[in-house]
Parts: C-alpha cells; sequence; structure tokens
C-alpha cells in the first residue's frame, strides 16, 4: 500500500523477478532492471544499479528467494553476501534469511521472510518520518544532504521520510537541498525523487548552505546517517559536518534520521569509526569529465564525523532522543541493539 | 621584473597591444587574445577573458592607451567604463586615466599611467602578501577558497599572494583549495595557476572543508574580499560564510586578503551590501552538462556575507587588522579612503 507522496521504489518483487530501478542511469533515464537469477542481483548490487544500505539489504534478501532454485542455494546466497561486504544491512538481511533456505523452506516462504523485510523498512521509515516531522516548524524550509530517500531504503526513506510526512502534514513551505558534490547526489537522486511525489525542491551548492542558514528560512537541518556511535557522534555524507556547524551557528535544528540498526553499540565514538577515502578523480571530474588543473591532488572523504554535542534530535522507529549521548542512546536500544 | 613563485599575468602590454590570457578557456587551454583597439578590449572584458576586479581595472587602463588613437577617444573610453559596470576597480582605473586623455597626453604617457596602476596593483599584493604570511603557522598547511590569484589581479595576487609569500618563506606543507562550485573558479583557475609557479595543491569539494579542518592539519583559511564593508563584514564568493564558521569552530585562523580599494566606507555593514543571484543553470549542471532532474530549482547567490567578528585578521597592502572593526578599519584608511 502507497500513501501520497511515497511513489518511488528502488527494489520490486514481480512475477518471480527481482525488479531494480537503475539508480546509475537517473535523473536522465527511468530503466528497470529484471533479475531472474540470484547472481544477477549479486552482480546488480555490486555494480551499484541499486545502492543505499536498507535498500541493498531488501534487494539481497529477494536475491535468495531466488538463490532457492539455484544447484547450490548455500554457495548463491554467499556471493549475494560478497557483493558489497561492508555494507551493514546485507548481512542483516542474509542472516535473516540464511536459516529459512537451510531449512529447506520453499520459495513461498522465503518470499514472505523477504516482504517482511521489505515491508518493516518502510514502515519503520514512515514511522520515522512522522516523529521527526513533529520537529519541523510549521511554515518554515528545511535543508537536506545527499540521498536518503526511497531510492536509498525499501521506500519513504530516512531523512526524506521526514520531509516527505512534514510536506504531507502541510508544515513545509519549501525543501532545499545540497547538491552534494563530489558524487552529487542531492542533484541527481534526491531532486529526482521528490519531484516524482510532486514535492519541489530548490538546489544549492554545498558552500551556500550556510548563508542559506542566515536568512532565516530554514527551521530544520534533516539528514541521514551511515552509523551512529554509542556516544551519539554522527558518521554521514561528507559536507554534514559543515552543516551542523551552520545550524548551531544560526540556532536552526539539526535532526538525524536513521534506523536503530544504524547504531553500532561495538564503536565507542566517532574517533572509531575508519572513513574511506575515495579516488582523487571524482573531486578532479565529473562523470568522466576532467574540469580541474592538470596535477591537481585532491582530498576526497566519503564521511565525516558530527559530534554528538551539535546533534538535537535523534529521530528513530523507535522513538526520539533530543540531544543524544551514550546513556540516552542505550536506554532506547532493545535487548537486541546491544553487544 | 618577477619573483619567484609568480609567473601567471592575465593581462600584458606587448608590441603596442593589450594581450590577454584567455581565462574562459583555463586550464585545458592558455591561449591569449591579443587586442589592438580599445573595444576589443573592451567586449574581452565583457566576455569575461579576463575577470577579477583588479585584473579588469587593468585591462582597460591600457585600453584606454589604445583609446587614444580612435577617431573618438572620449567615446571609446566610455565604451570600456560600460563593459562591466559593476566592477568597482574598473571605475576607479578609468578615473585615473580620463583626465589624461583629455588633456590630450599622448600614447607614452598614458602608457605610463597605465603601467604605474598595473605596478602597483602588483606591489601592494606583494605587500599584503608578506604581511599575511606571518599570520601562516609555519609547518602547517592553508586552505583558500574561489580565485583571488595572479589571474584575477594585476599579479600575485591577494589571498594567492599570502599563498605565495608563505611557500616562498617555507612556512607551508600543503595548500587546499575549495574547488568552488558551482563556476569551480578553485578547480580550474587556481589550481592551474599554482601549478604554474610549481606549488603543489590539493583540491576538495567545498562541503569537506569543515571535516578537513577538524583534522588540525591547516592553521589558516585565507581569502579574499569582493567588498569590506565600514563595519569589516566581508562579502565574498559564496562558501566563505561557511569556512568562516569551521574556522572560528576549530580555532582556525579566518584570514581575509585585500586591497584597501575593497573596503567600502559608504556601506555600513554587511545586510547593505546587495547579493547578486545568478542563473539557476549553473548549480543544476556542472560544465555546461545538465546533471539535476528535470523540474529542480536552484538558490544560487554568488556572494555570501562573512560578518566580522569571524574574520581574524583582514590584510591590506597598508597594513594589517586583527579582529577588524568600524574604529580599526577607520584609523587605517586614509584621506582618499573615507567618503
Amino acid at each position: 500500500m502507497r500513501i501520497p507522496s511515497d511513489s518511488v521504489r528502488p527494489v520490486l518483487w514481480r512475477d518471480g523477478a527481482v525488479v531494480l530501478l537503475d539508480q546509475r542511469r537517473l535523473p536522465g533515464e527511468v530503466v528497470h532492471l529484471t533479475c531472474r537469477r540470484a547472481d544477477e542481483v549479486a552482480e546488480a548490487i555490486r555494480a551499484m544499479v541499486v545502492r543505499g544500505a536498507p535498500a541493498i539489504g531488501i534487494a539481497a534478501a529477494y536475491g535468495v528467494v531466488l538463490a532457492a532454485d539455484d544447484l547450490d542455494p548455500a554457495a548463491a546466497l554467499d556471493r549475494l553476501a560478497a557483493a558489497r561486504p561492508t555494507a551493514v544491512n546485507l548481512g542483516w538481511a542474509l542472516a535473516r534469511m540464511r536459516p529459512l533456505l537451510e531449512a529447506g523452506a520453499g520459495a513461498d516462504r522465503l518470499l514472505d521472510a523477504a516482504q517482511a523485510i521489505h515491508e518493516e523498512d518502510v514502515a519503520g521509515n514512515r514511522r520515522l518520518g512522522e516523529l521527526g516531522a513533529a520537529y519541523v516548524e510549521p511554515g518554515s524550509a528545511v535543508l537536506t544532504h545527499c540521498n536518503t530517500g526511497s531510492l536509498a531504503t525499501g521506500g519513504y526513506g530516512t531523512a526524506l521520510g521526514v520531509i516527505r510526512s512534514a510536506w504531507a502534514a502541510g508544515r513545509l513551505t519549501r525543501v532545499y537541498a545540497g547538491e552534494t558534490r563530489p558524487w552529487l547526489q542531492g542533484a541527481r537522486l534526491t531532486a529526482w525523487e521528490l519531484l516524482a511525489d510532486g514535492i519541489p525542491v530548490d538546489l544549492l551548492a554545498d558552500g551556500a548552505a550556510a548563508a542559506l542558514l542566515r536568512t532565516g528560512e530554514v527551521s530544520c537541518v534533516v539528514v541521514g546517517a551511515d552509523r551512529v556511535a554509542a556516544n551519539g557522534d554522527v558518521a554521514n555524507k561528507i559536507g554534514t559536518y559543515a552543516l551542523a556547524l551552520a545550524a548551531r551557528a544560526h540556532g536552526v535544528r539539526f535532526l538525524v534520521a536513521a534506523p536503530m540498526s544504524t547504531v553500532d553499540f561495538d564503536t565507542a565514538s566517532g574517533d572509531d569509526i575508519p572513513i574511506e577515502h575515495r579516488p582523487a578523480a571524482e573531486v578532479l571530474g565529473f562523470s568522466a569529465r576532467r574540469v580541474a588543473a592538470d596535477g591537481a591532488g585532491a582530498w576526497n572523504p566519503v564521511f565525516d564525523i558530527t559530534p554528538a554535542a551539535l546533534v538535537d534530535v535523534l529521530v528513530t522507529e523507535r522513538g526520539v532522543l533530543e540531544r543524544p549521548d551514550r546513556e540516552r542512546l542505550a536506554a532506547l536500544a532493545g535487548p537486541g541493539d546491544t553487544p
């Protein structure tokens, strides 16, 4: 079932196949890839046809349904697990599917389990979106960064889930999205999926965000998270930390929207989160077109760390934490969340 | 005369002509345009072959030398003045040249005056560079933004003049430059001119600057200014304000390098500086290639305002002001500076 402002799905099960929206080709082309074998799903994950940790986990779960038809289902599942071994949700989703496969469950039971994972993700995002929307001042604008939407999840999104809920409730005058260099997820993906749901969006250069907050139009900056440490420090797309500093300087609320599965109680603080650096070519050009002077180097971390002290609100599907810290996070955690 | 690390000149007088480095084609091609008539100089200014307020003023001054050969020299000078009417230095340079032209000065005397304007600019930048370099901690890195270098001035540059001086003095381990979306002046121009002088440079996405300052490697952020208000507020390329906030949050020195002619004593504060907004297409694409989703809008101010309270040091050719404010700026001003 869909609610208004929620039309985009990166992963679908249709007629016995996994159908993936090819995110590499957005926004120029809307093309779907149909996978009828588990290995085709694994290859699509590897090639980033589907991206975003929750969306990858869901695609893999449906892939296990196809694996049941393989000559060696366990080996097919292993290949799914190896497609992008660093994505936390991939391992989590496969850990839920594996016992069923090993117990010899048929395609129907596997499909039920995969759909449950998918539906739980969307339901969690809707809950999280409703909780977060209450923090958006009615009649104000919000600013977001990167893509944390339907495209990155089972549907509805995390930070974009908050924006969808606030928009549906009539609280928002306008949505601003940072273009998110170097990969331009904001310009390419966030703008595309919001416009697909009839939510107008204005893009800005990432460096312009502080000046935007100075205008007073924005009441809330809302972002997602790639990992939340046990003390509440947040690893997220490069550029997030600058937004948190600018928000604090202007008394604008800084809201992080993430499912509880993003909280890593094994990681004490942001200092313990390894930051991936990617090739210089991403900064020195765009989409294989070189723009920088020959000989220039580049500093290209994918993520940055926002200290918990700058996070005004952490919104999860289980509840909301204002000024999250180690104690409040631990109190929110269920028995399955702590190590 | 050139000193080491100062090889680039955007404007030259050679064999009776104004020779301009075509900045529209950097860094891909190094092409010079030779102007033998004043109207050719006016057109080159209009078309942004030459950019940067001081460089435009110098090009126009040399243009007046060519105007002396026109049938109607006064009309030719008027056309130079109209090429980019908003550039302060253009009007200032022509105001110095006009009395000579009207007094019937010959080409030799006009050339002397134009060369004096050019040489004063370079000498001022060298002085400013030396003064600013003293604020760079030896053995540290600096971060800059946009292009404030030889390409934007008569030579040597303002913020890049500080970097050239600090590099020549062996104080710098590394130069970081923000790519400066949407026009990418950092990636295209700053990287090109620093590398032309053998100064290595690492580019970064503008949103990554706060994370870079968090590493502790950078002791000083140094930027230029498009206008400094009487109270010390600074208008500069969009993204500057975010750098100032991040610098203050990390105890990194924030240094603004600008000639005294940039200080506008007629403008009380940054709130009185009109901010130009440019077409959405600049943000929605990348080097003339569309990247954003169809239907997306854009918020695209060219400049932002950094409050004086965030400026640790204002470096001018006349001296240095720590924590500039209305009183200190007025005290630095000469009789010709105040309205």
